[in-house]
């Protein structure tokens, strides 16, 4: 399985956490370590997961010194147990040295929120329910993290506000406000981005059929009791596809995607994944 | 309380976030919210928490749209309670909309870190010891969030591989192979960049007294048992300030503290803080 | 009639343009006109046409010397006919100089592309069909050309290849070549990234039936007589959005839009739009 | 023929229009094309032209995936006819499709140019007239689209605002203000900027020996009558180099040429000429 | 006497120096200053000189706090004796101490150099030749050190390889090789580049008559005997204008400007100036 | 010996430079040097110094071209007598001409500094006292400078005001205002920065006592007499280390260093060094 990661957008962000870390002006390791000592590293997950992130890894190493070579056990995407070795790189000791908290602090991260993702696209196997983020990223690492959850089985929601509609419940009030109904709103949406899809947010089921009138590509239903969601799901039969969102939980997921809803999206995966525990073990 | 941050790093991260996030292209809002329309929007705590990131909240708006006023009824580094209002914009309502996720993406991720900080210097109250963050941080943030752990009470640890020496375990090791001793290499330190303050990682308290010996500013006690931080503490007797880290957790840090080490830092205050539960809650 | 434009997009090409003309080093208005000599510049229109780009042109002026104020005459979006003034800027004289041409350049060509779409939406007014541009912009112009289109009375086609998917042939041939039906790639679209619209792309009457087994949002019947898009329109019964392209002209765009398709997309409106006579006349 | 162009420029003018076009989160063929087809693309003329821009086109392919082979059959500044293929790019499909639409959008654009410039400096051939271009071209392509006036066999009249002064009728209104005459003003200009030459636009035959007075190494005639210009030419007798502009089209070019002029310019060349068609076929 | 500087660039350049001072984290004052605290902090002259970077004084102070006053004392441009007060800021004492240090860094650096080609001015008045600087200036500071000659009296030399052509030995060299005459180099400029002056070096009165040939603007006399100049000066007889370099000190400068020629440059006024010696004096 | 040098910030000072120098549009070359004339270029030494910056005239050269080969003769921190060849670069003519001026301008600026670095450092030969640079740097040139100060063998002091404290005067005064005392002050840092090293400056003998108080890792000795300052070592007694500052030259530097002190501080390495006189010399 590929998951595709734009090389320019890996570089620069390794290359910036290098320049933030300093690492090129490591005073620590230039004035130990000789600069002819040559080693190897090699990642090491302490506790199971996806892996996410190894191309930035890749990077950071190659950044720092173009001599590094990396050598990856495991791919993106996949899974892994603890104490398996998932990459190795060899290099100058200085360059392992330097580049070593940059590597780990993106390979940690966007592991953890693969690893999260697996564990809901694994709790919701069979049905035909896809999981998916939000727009909740970290600032700066969006498509980064998207990325980490694609590689964890996920599907991603729309990367911004410029690449779906989405008509929530304030967008619902001015519309109102301005006498104009949701039939007319989406209207205007395509009037303006004919080429953009089209979801309406509804927390109660007794606004679904206004919702639909609208001819939306989507409807999301939000925070809404699992009786309601296949209420929802029944009553809309197939005229928009449908999102669940709030309060999804492990506990919970597989009983709203039971409800034959097509998606449900899930901000945690993003911004409250905790970082995965691997550890980069150094040989010389 | 001031918690000092760097205006220019504030407006560059919000406006780089907004651009990510094409909050100036939002399809939905543009063609259904009149331009003309005016409304404020109130930041409000669903849970207890530690505000930090206002300033960097504060210019998503402005930065949107220059008509945006924001004012503040919590200072960041304050503590608030479930259901409190900690700030309030007013503007128009496109702006309100546009620059809403991104605004409260830092504010939510910065105050899960002030929060997570304070529970840890709660938990030390009346001892000596700092609560100190490591380089675990997310890329591309790391002086945010360092801010953030200031709002929680917390102390930063050296920013970057420039700004402090630490002779890690793989140092040891490659001074070693190269026939040096510790005094040795924290000469070289020292000739290199003599402002720069030495910590030398230790793991084991036999480790102590050659530690010692190169007469370091700091020791990193890491991963030891409590019995051994105190008796490092005991034999240190002042010759060099002692950090502890490795496993530390709520449940254990105050018995930490009282070993009478100088500092503990946690890793998990930048690297796996939950973001906070704020909404924003808008009326027009 | 208000058309969004990111005022930081704005000020960001301005100042680039600026730069690049090297306008703040101006060798001879420095050397030959007086520092305290102040006038007024008045924008011309030597031929009729829609406006487009005011604001950069404002922009351009204030960057050079913010004691430059502004005065709008028409607003973006607007006819105006020949010799109609359409803006005047006053202050230093100096800065009038510096800024000129810049400012030209960008208010020439955006109101150029701004013009030409609307012949083009005129040429089908009465009917349903939207005018929509394509991806044939000038590379780093593309958001400031699409909001021309806007002002002409156009309508955006995808910004981008993320924000929306289109299965040309080429992806066809490929899709095949794998031994897939254009029903699994669009599946496989949708599992990727489930918010975005899915157009295909078909030159053949023929292939209508199986491009909308595959529901898609749109169709683009590229290239096809009138008769086949006519056809087309009858068949499709509302299943499929139709976009028409290929050989649109100002002649033939109106029997195109009679045909009873929801979009004509035109890349002239971008590609090849010519400069809109405008002059700036400087008194003092 | 060599057309020389920063290669640092092409690379960041095509990276930057590859990230507008978001061309590495292409959605349609990161999801239909499978990542090991390869196939091979040729750039088709679908008129005859110029060519111009072929080293960005290059770019764009070799920045999406460093495996791309790119075999020109035509260089930069070399006419083809109609149906002539211009250069062959093998490689993956997924990058042969991403980069498509940019690369076409340089070089089109570039050919449309260069195409033009051509015409221009064949319908002056024998005469001793250099065709130039102008300041107006397309914000932040300047380099570009001067390279592409090369390519056609035209020169390049002033890079920007710095690189040569002109003194125009606004100047020569301000200086006159000032009390000062045009013999004051050049040297106040020497005395500034030693080194730049000097032009003096007149738009009637009575100002050229003030003007020459002065002794600039340009003058400039304005919009002026062809008996008038060739006047200007006899009366200068050498005194200084004379440039033609305004209303110049391919109907007139010839006949203001053999007036005796240096140089004609035009700013059609760079504001208004239309993309050239050219397309890529593709085949695998 | 006004001295432009681009604000944009005084902006950029004030920016990046406080920020690679970190000085938005000044680890000192942000712990012992209250944030109450104001002050005003004075410029003193030590030694006497000639001001330049006044401006980009400014900025540091402003972008460090916008609450700070700056009163100027002194013009760029203008010169001052030891002791005297050039410019009073201010604001808040933690601004004052932040910006301190890169403030200096700027204005010493231009003084010293507006200060030493003022010398080199002073010693030629009463003769027609102007003092020019080089391209030998700072990376990245060039149009600052050109601004800061400006203000000491000087004028500027090419600001860059495309701004002038200069025909050196070299060149010479290579176009000798290829079988080229001066007359045909010089041809070939002009058909690429008609708009810029040529000027040619030549290290030996015996060249004078070929150079003259090409017809260039300039000649440069490099290294040669002041009786040599002399001679020279009298054998061109006003058909190029001519520059002396090489050797120059302001032992020997007004002995070459008495042989009339009209230019004399001098690589130490930017590229071996020292400081000069300017204070900030606190008060609060 | 190595100087560690960060390759990112060689090639972005590089090309940056070059840009500004516009070197690759040198209109002489471009026009007068046939593509495909090959030579060599020789770095020769007209006087004897000490080496630096290098690696950054190399990417001046391959950035240019990348079929550039650089031979280097000696390395950065060697010393070389007049007359010397120093390096060698062959390529392209064009590529040696176009990089030329802006790679001398590097190497002449940092073997400047290297070479006043070296005659300080060697006055103090035999002695303990580091001879360390300031912040007095030249704005945007810092990493490259302080490197260039330890190929001169020199150590560098803090690199930015955040890594390192430095309790200067104005400090002091803004303490005593406040009531607090300079261990207190001391303490405040240490509060928030606890890894930072501490230096008090003082100006009279009298406060040392006070100053030790505070237990700083450093005292600064600014401006006092030989006597004044050989007191201070005796009564600090290896409480902290020492530095002296302040009207430092060759002639006092080693009566300075045999007080005792660890490190002495000069301004001048940085902010007055004299740019060495280097030669390119070309063949070809």
């Amino acid at each position: 399985m590929a998951h595709e990661l734009d090389p320019r957008l890996i570089e620069r962000l390794a290359r910036f956490a290098l320049e933030e870390d300093r690492a090129f002006d490591d005073v620590t390791t230039l004035a130990t370590v000789d600069a002819g000592l040559t080693g190897h590293a090699t990642f090491v997950a302490r506790e199971a997961g996806v892996l996410a992130g190894l191309p930035v890894a890749e990077a950071c190493f190659r950044l720092i010194d173009d001599r590094c070579r990396f050598e990856p056990h495991r791919t993106d995407g996949e899974k892994f147990g603890a104490s398996e070795p998932l990459a190795v790189v060899t290099g100058p000791v200085r360059a392992l040295l330097q580049a070593e908290r940059v590597a780990l602090n993106f390979l940690q991260r966007l592991s953890g929120t693969a690893t999260l993702t697996r564990a809901f696209v694994d709790a919701v196997a069979g049905t035909q329910a896809l999981i998916l983020d939000t727009r909740k990223t970290t600032p700066g690492l969006r498509d980064l993290e998207k990325y980490a959850v694609r590689c964890g089985g996920g599907a991603n929601h729309r990367r911004d506000l410029a690449s779906m509609a989405m008509i929530k419940d304030n967008h619902r009030e001015a519309i109102a406000r301005e006498g104009r109904s949701l039939v007319e709103a989406a209207a205007a949406i395509r009037q303006r981005s004919p080429g953009v899809a089209i979801e309406i947010e509804i927390d109660h089921i007794a606004q679904l059929e206004a919702a639909l009138e609208a001819r939306p590509e989507w409807i999301l239903l939000d925070n809404m009791s699992i009786t309601d969601i296949a209420l929802a799901v029944q009553q809309t039969a197939g005229r928009a596809r449908l999102e669940a969102s709030g309060g999804v939980r492990l506990e919970n997921v597989r009983a709203i995607a039971e409800t034959g809803v097509d998606a449900i999206s899930v901000g945690a995966l993003t911004h409250s994944a905790r970082a995965l525990d691997i550890s980069l073990e150094l040989k010389f």
